[in-house]
Parts: C-alpha cells; sequence; structure tokens
C-alpha cells in the first residue's frame, strides 16, 4: 500500500495540486492584510488559509507514513516541517509575530519548484567559501563593538550603549547608511577624533566584503574554466591517442618488413 | 512600386533625416519645458512638436504598407509603434501625464542608431539568465512585505499599511537608503525585535542582487573565454592533422618498400 | 644647442628637480589654506608659489624652444600646458576660483611620474568600451528629465524646475543617496503614482551602470586571457613542429633505407 | 634547555590554551561593558583580565628568551607585541581610550588560528597591486581637498574649514553618503555652481575605486588561470613525449632493419 502512495505523492499531479494550494493560500494570506478585502470575504480567507494549512499537515503526515525517518534526511522536507509546524504551536493564534509567520509556508514554493530550488542550491554553494572571511569579519565586529561600546557608550547610550547596540550601529556604518551625518558628526562633536576610528572600521569591512565577493566571482568562474579546459585536454589528448596508434600501426608494419627481409 | 517605397525607406538618406527629426523633437521638447523659451518661441516649438510627429507617423504608414503585417514581427518596430501611438491618444492633449510621454519618443533614437541599439540588445541578452534569481527576489519581497504589513503596519501605516507601501519601504531598505535611521530605529522605538526581520532581509536580498550579477559576469566571461578556447582547440587539432598525414606519407613509404622488398 | 637642451631637459636630474618642486608646491598651497600658517609665513609661502610657477613656466617655454609644434603631439604636454596657462590668466589673481585653481598643478606629478602616468592610461583605456553604454545613459538621463521637469516641476521647483536641476536630482537619485526619504516621499505626497517613474528610473539607471562595470571587467579579462592562451597556443605548437620534424627524419632514414634496398 | 622550551612552546597544547585564553578573555571584556555583570562579578572580569594579561605577557617572554631577535623578524610576533604592549603603557590604566585598546589582544586570535591567518594573508596579498591607484587617489584627494577649503571652507566652516575637513567630508562624498541632501545643496544655496566639482569628484573618485576593485579581480582570475593553464600545457606537453618516444622507438627499428639489411 504504501507503494502505491509514494507513487501518488510523487505524481506530477500531486505536485502541481501542491503548488496550486501554495499560491492560493499566498493570495489568501495577502488578501488578509487589506481590511476592505477583510470586512467582504473575512470568514472566506480565512477559511482558505485553515483549508491549506490541513492540507499541508496531510502531506506531511503522508510523507512521514512513506517515507518515515528518512523523510528527516532531506533538508527541504525539514524546512516544510518547520514552516508548516510553526503555525501550529499552542499560541499560534493568540500572539501576532507568530501570525504573522504563516506567511513563510509561501517559501514552500522553493521547496516544491525544481528550477527555485536550482537557485537556492547555487546560492548555498557559494556559502562555504566564505566562511573563514565571515569568522575574520564577525571577529572586528566583536572587537569593534566592545571598542564603541567603552569609547562613545557613555554619551551615547542610544547607539552604543550595549554590545548589542554597538554591533546595530556598526552594521549601519557598514552598509554606509547615514554613517558621516547620522552617526560619526554627531559623535565627533563629543570625541572629535572619533572619525579615526569609523573610517578604519568602514575601509577595513568594505575591504573585506569587497573580497568576500571577489572570492566568489573567482570560484564561480574557476569552476566553468576548468570545465572548459577538461574538455580541450580530453578533446586534444585524444587526438594524440590517435596519432599515437598511427605511429603504432606503422611501427607494426616496420616489424612485418623486418620479419620479411630475413 | 513597393519595391521602390521599400528601397526609399530602408536608404541610408531615409534613416538619417529620419535621425535628424528625432533630435530637433528632442531638442524642441526639452526647450518646452523652459518658461522663457516658450514665450520667446512657444508656438514655432509646439509647431515643431506637431511636425516630427507627423513624420514618425507618416514613416509608420509607409512601413506598414511595405512590410504589412510583417511590421509587427520586429520588436523595434512595435516600440516605434507604441511609442508614436501613445501620443496620438484622444486625450493626449489634455492629461499632462500623456503629454510628457511624448518626450519617448527621443527613445526612437535607440531603434535607429545600430551602435545604441547593439547595446540594448547585450543587456536585454543578459535578462533569460536572471529569471530564476528574479522569481526568488520577487517571491522574498511577497512574503516580507505580507510579514512587515502584519507585524508593523498598525504602527506605521505611512510605511507599511498595505502590502504596496510595504513593498515600496522594503525597495528602500534593499538599495540601503536611509534603512536605519530613516525606518528601522524608528520602527524599533514601537517593536525593539524588528532589527531582525531588517537584517535579515537586507543579507538575504543583498546576497541574491549580488550574485545576480555574478551570474552575469560569469556568464558573459564563460562565452568570450568559450570562443577562445575553441580557437586553441581548432588550431592544435589542424597542427594535429598535420602530424597525422606526416606519418600516413612515412607509411606510404614503408609500404611501397616493403612492396620492393617482395 | 637644441641638442643639448633636450638631453637637459629628458635627463633624469631635471626630471627629479621638477618632481620637487611641484612637491613643495603642494605643500606651500596647502598651508595657504591655514589661517594660522599664512600669518606666520604667508610671504614666503606666496614666494614659494610665485617661484614654482616660474620654473614651471620656464620648463614649458624650454619644451616649446625644443620640441617646436611636436610639443602639442603629447597629450601630456597639452595637460601640462593648460594646468600652469589657467594661473596665468589675467584675472587669476583677482578672481577666488581661478586662484583655487592653481593647486591643480600638483596634478602635474601624474604627468611627472611614470607609474601615476601608467595608472591613468589603464584608466583611460576602459574609457572607448564604455562609449556605447555612456550614450545609452545620458539619452535615458534626457529623456527622464524631460519627463520629470513636466511631471513633477510645478510642484517641486528647487528639484525638477528645470532640466539642469531635474538632471541633478536624478543623478543622485541614482547614487541612491536619499533616493526615497528625500526625494521620492515627498514626491509622492503629491502625486502618488511617482514611485512608478523613480524606481523604473533606479532600475534602469543600475542595471545599465552594472553591465557598464562588467563590460570593463570581461575586456580587462579577455586581454589577460588572450594573451595566456597565445602562449599556451605557441608552446604546444612548438613542440607540434618538433615531433613533424621527427617524423620527417624517420621519413629520410626510410627513403634511405629504400635508396640502399634497390 | 631551550630546546625543549621551543618544543614546548610549538606544541599544539600550548597554542589551544592561548587560544582558550583568548577567548576567556574576550569575553570578560565583553562583559565588562555590561553594567549588570560588573555589578554581579566585577572584580572577578578584572583578576580574568589581569590574567589573561600575565599569561600574554610570559608568553612573549618565553618567545623572546627561545628566539631572541628573530621574535620580531616574523610579522605576526611584531603584531602580538604591539597589541600586547599597549595594554602595559604607565597611563594604560588611567586613560580610557588605552583601556579600551585591550580588546585588540583579541585579535591575537589571527595570528593564533591558521585559516584566519590564511584569509588575512590573502587580503594583504591583494595591496601591493593597489599601490599607484591608490596614490593616485591620494593626490585626487589632496587636490580636492585644497581646492574645497579655498572655495566653500569661509561659508562652511564645519565641512570645509581645514584640508582635514575638507577631506573627512570629500570622503563621506565618495561613499555617496547624503553627499547630495546633506552637503551640495545646502552648498549648492551659496555658491550656485558647486555641483560641478563634486559631481566631477564623484565620477574620478568611484570610477578610481571601481578600477581598483576589478584589477583585484582579474588578478586573482589571472593567477587561477595561469595554473590551470600550466596544468593543460604540462599535461598535453607529457603526451608530446610519449608520441616522440613512439617515434624514437620506431626510428630505432627502421635502424636495426637497416642495418640487418646491408
Amino acid at each position: 500500500m504504501t507503494d502505491r502512495l509514494k507513487a501518488f505523492i510523487e505524481s506530477r499531479t500531486f505536485q502541481n495540486f501542491i503548488v496550486g494550494v501554495i499560491i492560493v493560500n499566498a493570495i489568501a494570506l495577502g488578501l488578509e492584510t487589506s481590511a476592505v478585502a477583510m470586512e467582504m470575504a473575512g470568514p472566506v480567507l480565512i477559511a482558505l488559509d485553515r483549508l491549506a494549512l490541513s492540507i499541508f499537515v496531510a502531506e506531511i503526515v503522508l510523507k512521514l507514513i512513506v517515507y518515515r525517518l528518512r523523510f528527516f534526511r532531506d533538508a527541504w522536507n525539514v524546512f516544510d516541517f518547520l514552516v508548516v509546524g510553526v503555525t501550529l504551536m499552542p499560541a499560534g493564534e493568540g500572539v501576532s509575530v507568530l501570525r504573522s509567520l504563516r506567511i513563510l509556508r509561501v517559501l514552500r514554493l522553493i521547496s516544491v519548484v525544481p528550477s527555485l530550488r536550482k537557485v537556492v542550491h547555487a546560492l548555498l554553494r557559494a556559502i562555504p567559501g566564505m566562511g573563514s572571511v565571515v569568522a575574520l569579519l564577525s571577529l572586528v565586529f566583536y572587537v569593534a563593538a566592545v571598542m564603541a561600546t567603552k569609547l562613545f557608550g557613555a554619551s551615547f547610550p542610544d547607539w552604543f550603549g550595549t554590545i548589542g547596540a554597538s554591533t546595530y550601529t556598526l552594521f549601519q556604518v557598514m552598509t554606509l547608511e547615514s554613517w558621516s551625518m547620522g552617526i560619526v558628526r554627531p559623535v565627533m562633536e563629543v570625541y572629535p577624533y572619533a572619525w579615526i576610528f569609523f573610517v578604519l572600521f568602514i575601509l577595513l569591512t568594505t575591504f573585506a566584503v569587497l573580497n568576500l565577493f571577489i572570492a566568489i566571482i573567482v570560484d564561480a568562474m574557476a569552476q566553468e574554466h576548468k570545465a572548459e579546459e577538461d574538455e580541450t585536454r580530453s578533446e586534444l589528448g585524444g587526438e594524440h591517442h590517435a596519432i599515437i596508434a598511427e605511429i603504432r600501426a606503422l611501427k607494426e608494419e616496420v616489424a612485418a618488413l623486418r620479419r620479411e627481409g630475413r
């Protein structure tokens, strides 16, 4: 019986049906934000959302029956499980934050549509190469946040009062948003040499981020390049084999001649 | 007769004439924005614009006569047709928005000047490769807009009141314009944990946009690289053929030797 | 006599002397901006500047004697001539703008120091490839500026009053500086659909600028790549010649054998 | 004895111990910024910091004993020495700036963890190639700062009062932060043509920075490319040697045949 269930779950029809449910759910959740739509068709929208949720739960239950614990080996299944599970949490109906997380279900489109899945895989593939630069950047952020808190925390508690506040402000500075007019110029009115700290921080972090970026480009290029170069080698290598075969045939000929001569 | 008309339309003289008309039209439309110029030569400028429009309409009519429905097969013709057509719409003289669209006619320069046309083709060629990343980005924007509307809409109706307003604000955040001082810090005064949502959104979208950008670079490079590599292969492959020819000649020699030896 | 003059002008000593004069002049002009320095050593600084100017004029006169009109064939000489000439203009001592242009003479360092010259050449080399994209961008700017002036000029004369003002504001929007909080949100209060115009403008221009950038990268890479690939071809091609030579020697051997056999 | 000391210092255990001390020190220094943590465990945190400092000093002393003056030949050792030394300076306990520099010790993680060290080396390797562009950029900054001070210093002393202030403001303009709404528009109210200066400055510096960036990409790529191409050459070259060996064997055969024929 699980064989037929498995065939059903993995059928194109079923997957298209799920895509349809996700899209209807996405539209319903979008319309729920509009007061006019809620007045006109509120109960329908809520019912649609409940229906979609039930279908998603049923889908996961079916998959759990078919795949058992192997279900959790696929990261996309875990993703679906979490995204659906978050709205089933007990307080789910009460707290507005949890309610707003329902829209995350729409991200299931990524796990269902293969081309989106491929893009996400491509994006994720770029991450391991970034590991050590991200570690370095985190270290720089921590050191800079502690320094900023100690240096400017007393006079600017909103921006640099705690390590958390400093980290957020430094992230803003790294994105170059209002770094000078908004943050550094006011700070310089109290600490005239504050620009040294911030200009160094900007130069350092933007340079590191730049190199992060360059590393990804070079890596993507190197892969493409390697494939192309391998093809060249195998094509020319194949021709070399043909040449060697020709020479060997010739050697055979000469050897035959020598045998005849004796 | 259409043959002579076709030759006329496709002649260099005619095309240069059209380029001239577009440029005169562009200058006239530019001068129309200046109160001083309108006072001095208002009727002349308006007459010039009418004249240019008539010429463009005549050009399109001629092309329609010559090419019939094949006219619409060329995307640039459709572009010309729309850009000229928009100013002929009935309300065209009344509504200021439609009047301002007249300047779009100047974009016809792109369809007439080959080098500009080539640049636009190059830009358009980059688009298909961006398809799935743009789809992913749209999905992320939709999900984030619905979430932002539900979470912050009540307290900040100007920024997050509707899905449309949220999408616009999130686009602003993605461009990093005043994201912190202008938007997130005020939001954080009401919802202290709002930074989690926005920092994640920034990291996600800038990372995706970055990869969009990298994909275009790698693609452009791969094309150039493939061409170069193909040349290497064909050149070295040609030399291989010369070597094989030499070996065959040698084999012929040995075969002759063997025949003589018998 | 001009031969000895030429040798003198082109000597390392003379060039190092000019570099020295430029640096002293740069420092003097820098100190002139400080009220304290002017009080202490004002006349000295002004005298130093006059002296430097006289030396530069003498240098150009000498070069004109030696090279005659060929002097103007080298773009760097023209640059030196203009940069020195601008401060000799009659009103030069009166108008503050012209006085401030004196510091441009320090840019002569570029024309004198070979490594800086090389960098500028490299930067200039990237420009021709940008030609048609810059033309397209200019066209888009002109069209957008005329449209913005017509649409928003009446309500926002400071930002969009004239084509010039609109062009400047659109340049600011393209750099993403305060585009939303500073410009578009206020405009949207009067024209609620203004975002369509600006978002399209941002997407279009940043995409074009991005491609400008990509074109430069791909071009630089292609050159480097071509050089590398040419080396591969010539190296492997050389080995092919060695192989062919071996085969020919062998053919000679077989031919000798055949001759002996007769 | 120094041999055993050297083995001890270079042992994995000792290095892991130092990493542990750095991390504990980092956490302690981080907690020191929190008023609550200081109230609860202030003396412990300060004691921990002192202990960590003592360990670092002991480590350096041991290394100095083992390596003597060769200690200073390794740039990382110099880095460790400076970072630890700065907190031992006499006024170190009094001045808050010096106290805040203690957190720099956490950067020692870079010198101790090999993967972080590698990233920093990679970043540093990109610097020499940037030398002449940075020199050009500095020259442009100096010239622009002197000009801005002379032109706008009188009316805007906060932004352009001295060369230092101008340099800082121009750095802000280069990062595009509030360049127009914050700086240039106010300046234009006094000097209507100020936009010429700033737009030129932005175009020039961003173009130069862009090329800096491109140079790094092209360089990184060229290295990767060269390695790949070298492999192609050596692989195909190896096959060529095999072909030549085959031909020589054949020649041997023919030579033998000829000898027998005589």
